[in-house]
């Protein structure tokens, strides 16, 4: 059995994506969750991945005796073992313009993830408007979203990025949490996407894992004293 | 016939990576450098990939009609596309390992990317020794490489990070020529991969490219005023 090691629901946008593409596509996983409780080395989260990952870093996929320990990395993993689950889409030239927004995503649009950290729980609107407000390149990373995504979906019809539900829809799960905490603007069509990634079973049930948490963590916290 | 389209060999460690990928691999392709004039809005490098990619970025592969606009999503259409060259590893355990490090890669290391920029044809040895002293972050993402490497290259047997030649070995490569030009000290087995990965001929033939380059870009160039 698949296991993977996740960090809190409601921070560890990270840990969001290979769950939810999992849970979406209905491959059997045990889940293990490891409490941010701080990342220091001496920390318990830390001590608790060590032995398991050499990043100690969630998420972690563990399949036997084999760990692999970056997202991206779990993705193309699972959709090699999991060929009839079609994770990436079909068409060649839709699964390279998918790759290539997955892998923007996961080096890029550093401005809004540092500026809007993901809180699923909260609700932030008036720090959104001020970030926006106040750091142009947020705003910048925003309309590269939206023309990413109105692009993917006017070249495919929706209801998801690439048409079926794929890598690249877990992929962005995690900033359409972080736009709607914020109440980042964005145009009706990807609005409108971004009420359909919320209503999938497989986001909607992390999203749920991520309000039955009632956690803190200060050190996530850059706009709340407390929940 | 594929086009890549780079930036300037001596500064331009993202475009390195599929340059060498295709070269080593001895996958025919057209090349376009782009000189990095300046990366603002109305610079001729940003006017000149504008029509051809939606980030206006280096590396660029463009197929045909297919723009491909991202490092590792270059890489994964080529392993597609030229399944004969094996750009990964074979053995999946391998494979996935591959994958989590460059993708580890992809995100990752930014202490010693920012403080390290690449820059072939210098030597600063004394900017790495200053930099190692001061930023200690940067010497944690030079022991975490070695640790990769050391691991890889024992478990597989050399003379690359995973037996023959692959995707991995061309992603770590612009490191190398950092690890190189400040003079960061590594242990023997990380030094004489190092001097292999140096002497590969696609490695080989990016590096006479940037040596016969003689440009100089000062918002490249933290550390020096001229050549
Ligand atoms: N590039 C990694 C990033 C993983 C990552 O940064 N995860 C965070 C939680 S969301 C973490 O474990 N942080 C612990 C730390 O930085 O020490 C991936 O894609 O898996
Ligand atoms: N994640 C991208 C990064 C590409 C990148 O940042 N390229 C640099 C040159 S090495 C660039 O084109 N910069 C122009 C800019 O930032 O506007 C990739 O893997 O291709």
């Amino acid at each position: 059995m698949l296991k993977l090691y996740i960090g809190n629901k409601n921070y560890s946008s990270w840990s969001m994506r290979p769950w939810v593409l999992l849970k979406q596509s209905g491959i059997p996983f045990e889940e293990e969750m490891v409490r941010f409780d701080s990342f220091e080395a001496d920390s318990q989260f830390k001590r608790a991945l060590q032995a398991l990952s050499p990043t100690g870093k969630v998420p972690l996929l563990v399949d036997g005796a084999l760990a692999v320990w970056d997202t991206l990395a779990i993705a193309e993993y699972l959709a090699e073992a999991f060929p009839e689950k079609q994770l990436w889409p079909k068409d060649t030239k839709a699964r390279a313009h998918a790759r290539s927004a997955c892998a923007e995503m996961h080096s890029g649009f550093s401005a809004l993830r540092s500026a809007c950290p993901m809180n699923i729980e909260a609700s932030l609107p008036h720090i959104g408007a001020l970030v926006l407000r106040d750091q142009p390149s947020v705003g910048a990373d925003l309309r590269r979203l939206c023309s990413l995504w109105d692009e993917a979906l006017s070249n495919h019809g929706g209801p998801c990025l690439y048409g079926d539900f794929s890598i690249a829809d877990a992929y962005f799960a995690p900033v359409v949490m972080r736009i709607k905490t914020y109440a980042l603007p964005v145009p009706a069509t990807v609005q409108a996407y971004l009420g359909r990634v919320c209503a999938l079973p497989g986001v909607k049930a992390w999203i749920d894992g991520a309000l039955a948490e009632q956690d803190f963590l200060a050190f996530e916290e850059p706009y709340r004293l407390s929940r």
